[in-house]
């Protein structure tokens, strides 16, 4: 890297984050599990099969509508090991306290994660708390680990996709990056949108019956929908159409993001789950979502083409079409 | 708790953390492997049995004599697994980088992770990499999880605990938090003290041909030895018996900690462990330890004793006898 320093983009999801990771991380442990930076490592274990997975989360605010840092980071580590075809069992629980912080808003966070884990149904195992004096981490960070069993049937690869594979979403996007945008701005938007912080574990157990036809799973969180179609057709001989009319979107999240001229393609889920099939499962894959409350705004936007390799592109609400990409920069720092 | 705020002591491993933890995670978490506050928790899964444990590193500074945070956070976690009987096998590794951190540092602490992850065997196989604001964290944060295989034969259980078993020590004590503490007081000492930072795993492994007879083994880190013990017998109608003079101590840490004031037996190890096993195997253990270079300062240091129950005892080199408590406060903050 030409840099010597790290800048905020290094965590962004974007091309400078990516950079790091390829560049700092694979070159010294890519050498394992990690190489293909999968969402959970498919590990060998006592000669049976376990997912396992980490993420830490440094949101801010701590609170923000629809959630707080304690159910994000039940959900965010259930989501990886939900997006790469298992079901979560077990967490980790990893505090970084700031010396002042609110012991009131601490058991706010801890009653959070009680109920995110009773909902995922996964159990809190094992942990560890560390203070830091004032000013040495913001309020406090949360580090989980999860470790989970594959359901068998999934086929997930990126090497199986194939042209016209539909691309299904869960719900409307955005509505996470955007809720702690509004609120950490102070932005005066009344009965703003609200986080969309969830789990995503019945979206994949619904889709397993189909599991076969499944190419693909991921929830598209930093660097949004747009990093992540973006990351899997990169180096494949295909490319992504999608169509922005079918494209599941908050009114109020929309009036937001265009007001402060973002592209909702760009921000932040954190329940949400992006999923390529076959064609022919698509439609069932979609009814069985739409049955759950999590599902209930799910759409196919788009699917695989073979011209344009390795590019998104959209079908605008005008019939024009443009190129998706990712964000160089940091759009949104510290939104998990 | 009283207390209306988090202060540093919540993170000390004395007093004061214990509370924190029994009053808010146990009381939320506590059904589960939680319970007891094993060093790693024992699970099923797909009917076999693993161990999982994790640990946030915020040491300050990052470098220290001995090591840095990198090989910290791998030591600290596989010490975990080791001590709860098992081997390491597998690490997550997540990385919270304040804005302006150094790459040249950053790849220093990931060579650090990557030497350390070798001779522990494990494999780093997932990750996370956070990035916040300048001043929102000190450099650099890391957490590991792990995840391990049990040994068949250690039979570990602190209701198995006799009068007259033998509390073996594996190298000399202190020298993590005081190698630390010289650093980052900026203490005028040449060729000071440096950090035992190092894996016990060789520990256990010797140890383990002689599990049946081993009771407890822990790697004293917060709270030091003291800590540990006190911890053990707490609810026991044992005690504890040490001899100061078996104690194991390195000169130069010895002259810091008596110019300081400092009870080394309240100071943080991260490459020691003790271990409690029936009388009639602990010459064998230790002379298997002795074989190894990290274990060529290992001692019996004490013993369990019928009086005084529930109470750690030294008979200190001057004939007399004291009472060895858990500190209250926070003697040496952020040093893990």
């Amino acid at each position: 890297m030409n840099q010597d320093k790290i800048v905020i983009a290094h965590g962004g999801g974007g091309e400078l984050s990516s950079r790091l990771i390829k560049e700092e991380i694979l070159t010294r442990f890519g050498e394992s599990p990690l190489k293909g930076l999968p969402d959970a490592a498919s590990l060998t274990l006592n000669s049976s099969q376990i997912l396992f997975s980490t993420d830490s989360f440094v949101v801010s605010p701590i609170e923000f509508p629809g959630g707080n840092i304690g159910d994000l980071a039940v959900h965010g580590t259930v989501n990886d090991i939900s997006v790469a075809g298992g079901q979560a069992k077990y967490l980790s629980l990893s505090l970084i306290l700031e010396e002042g912080l609110s012991i009131p808003l601490l058991r706010k966070v801890l009653d959070s994660i009680q109920e995110a884990a009773q909902f995922c149904n996964v159990k809190i195992v094992t942990g560890d708390t560390k203070v830091v004096g004032h000013g040495e981490c913001d309020k406090i960070y949360i580090n989980t680990a999860g470790i989970g069993e594959k359901y068998p049937n999934f086929n997930l690869s990126k090497t199986l996709l194939e042209e016209d594979d539909a691309i299904l979403v869960s719900g409307n996007i955005g509505d996470h990056g955007m809720a702690v945008l509004t609120v950490r701005e102070e932005l005066p938007i009344k009965n703003g949108t609200k986080s969309d912080s969830a789990s995503v574990h019945r979206l994949v157990k619904a889709a397993h019956p189909y599991g076969e036809a499944v190419r693909f799973m991921r929830d598209p969180t930093r660097g949004g929908v747009a990093a992540v179609l973006n990351e899997i057709i990169s180096e494949s001989q295909l490319g992504i159409s999608l169509d922005e009319s079918s494209i599941p979107i908050n009114r109020k999240t929309r009036n937001v993001a265009e007001m402060l001229g973002i592209d909702l393609l760009n921000v932040a889920c954190e329940g949400r789950m992006i999923l390529i099939c076959d064609k022919k499962s698509a439609k069932s894959i979609l009814q069985a979502w739409q049955k759950l409350p999590e599902g209930k705004n799910a759409q196919i936007i788009g699917s695989l083409v073979a011209d344009s390799p390795g590019k998104v592109k959209i079908k605008t609400f005008t019939g024009g079409s443009r190129v998706v990409s990712v964000p160089r920069g940091e759009l949104l720092p510290r939104i998990c």
